[in-house]
């Protein structure tokens, strides 16, 4: 751990996982959160019970092709409750800004919030708001935590992936990593990458028919599918095996990631979902993707495997390489 | 509301009222927000309904005489969802960790949060931990966010107040902000103001027998006992006095607010309530609150008045002032 933390402790990879597993899971894990740690599924009185996620965003800068903060915040915690078999109906907005933050941007930011709240159907609730004096904050941080109700349709729980299970995207890879970066760092490309920043309730609800074919679902933020899939198999006794020629990427992202030397399987998503499901249904759910805008791009991209633990790439050249969790941190405050 | 945020628009005072009523409420105040911003009553299927809470905390220094931002987060969160008539469940736990804190520092006060949790019977169900670079956050920022569970015996609503209503507090006004001030002012003093952190759930479950009796309840924390009397009746058709000689406050804290000239009822408490109830139950709240440690200085200290929207204090001198809502930033970083 060393003394102090470092900015790759909130970047996805390793240390992020270190820092989780040794400080938090160790003090609070007898819950839920030693299984998924992105939402934790609540029973309740006589109801199909809760689910409960927490997000907290600090993406700079706060716009960027494809969004900004106020629809990232709104979006992120729908998207893992309706990962985690949810039905999003509350969300809490926990606001901190920064002495001297313009009004203006934070009347755009709460627009944002608003109009993406309506679209998901979803009332935010209750909130509140501090403020820090300037340097203490960059802008404006938000936490969004939700309540959803639990869709009984759904059995996910990793221990019910099998060999033989299909892994499946519903859309392309990396998007929302790459924007980001195109903003930050000024790097100026017409018509460059923008975030796929966007609800997967949709994706998530056209699954429900196929029940307990549906082993897990997870949206690829920090650290992107590299860092989803290492964290399911990392502690599993079956591997994956993805094939390149099948993941979508976008021309745009792809182009940039090539430039910069950087893996786009490490770079974050907000709009897509990942999905390990029975071979029998893979097709089908894929096919139900499809139909809808958000799910045109969706594949079959690999295959789970007796290989323990290990995470493979099969390559464009024939080759095959080994998906590893980041150990530094590749893009800091992506969200 | 000015082209930018200010250092007041965070403290509990008038400017964070116009915040919260002009750009949140406006925006989203079609919920429950509108008439209890500190926390949402949601009704879900056939139960009684819950609870929902959320706070951010990003006191200056993290520890105080008393506590630290560990247990403060806590208890902040569980106290608002008691206040407002819920059985605290769950906790998410969402951190903003500067770059370059102490790990033996986190640690200290993720065990506070683990100790406080167990305390008040909670999990922490689901969390989120983010890394800023060095100057974006002091130290470590922390929301948390609450889900109770409705207790069907109280009826709370400030519609449900009269004239002839009892004002009472379980105890001293002020502490957590003398507390405080006192560490980050360097004002040395032996045996200083310390903290009331604490919960206040036994409080509110002791109130539950006098069901409809009880009227309102709040933890008065940013902005104190001021702000949250000035919030319910600056829109009602009453007021209240408040006599000076009832309202309990401590030796240490007394002594610091006037030595530095600053008014106590404007101070934030951690661990008090604030309630209007029939004039008939009041003596009797009172007297079981005193059966516990937490409420051993409990004490009926004002009147609901036909004045409207005025908070007037009857002082020791017998004389009379406005209570009014601090306009500025008496204590910035406060929770």
């Amino acid at each position: 751990m060393g003394d102090r933390i470092q900015i790759a402790h909130g970047g996805g990879g390793r240390l992020s996982a270190e820092l989780v597993r040794d400080e938090i899971l160790s003090r609070f894990g007898k819950g839920p959160l030693s299984d998924l740690p992105d939402a934790a599924t609540l029973d309740f009185k006589k109801t199909t019970g809760l689910v409960m996620s927490t997000d907290s965003f600090v993406i700079q800068p706060v716009e960027f092709p494809g969004g900004n903060i106020g629809n990232l915040c709104v979006y992120g915690t729908v998207n893992d409750i309706s990962v985690a078999g949810g039905k999003p109906l509350w969300l809490s907005l926990g606001m901190i800004l920064e002495e001297g933050l313009e009004i203006s941007l934070l009347r755009k930011i709460l627009d944002s919030v608003r109009k993406s709240a309506d679209e998901c159907g979803i009332g935010i609730v209750t909130g509140d708001t501090k403020v820090v004096p300037r340097g203490q904050c960059d802008k404006i941080y938000i936490n969004t935590t939700g309540i959803g109700e639990r869709c009984k349709d759904f059995s996910l729980g990793r221990s019910r992936i099998k060999k033989g299970d299909k892994v499946i995207v519903s859309g392309n890879i990396g998007d929302h990593g790459m924007a980001v970066l195109c903003v930050r760092e000024s790097i100026g490309i017409k018509k460059g990458p923008r975030s796929d920043l966007g609800t997967v309730q949709r994706l998530a609800v056209s699954a429900q028919r196929f029940g307990a074919d549906v082993k897990f679902m997870r949206d690829p933020t920090r650290g992107g599918l590299a860092a989803v899939l290492n964290e399911i198999f990392s502690v599993m006794r079956y591997g994956v095996i993805l094939e390149e020629k099948s993941i979508p990427f976008s021309r745009e992202s792809k182009a940039v990631s090539e430039m910069l030397g950087l893996d786009l399987l490490n770079s974050p998503c907000e709009g897509r979902v990942v999905m390990i499901c029975s071979e029998s249904a893979a097709d089908k759910i894929v096919r139900s993707w499809k139909k809808l805008p958000e799910g045109r791009n969706a594949s079959v991209i690999g295959t789970v495997t007796g290989n323990s633990g290990k995470v493979i790439l099969s390559t464009l050249g024939g080759g095959a390489r080994i998906v590893d969790l980041p150990r530094g941190e590749m893009l800091p405050r992506i969200c």
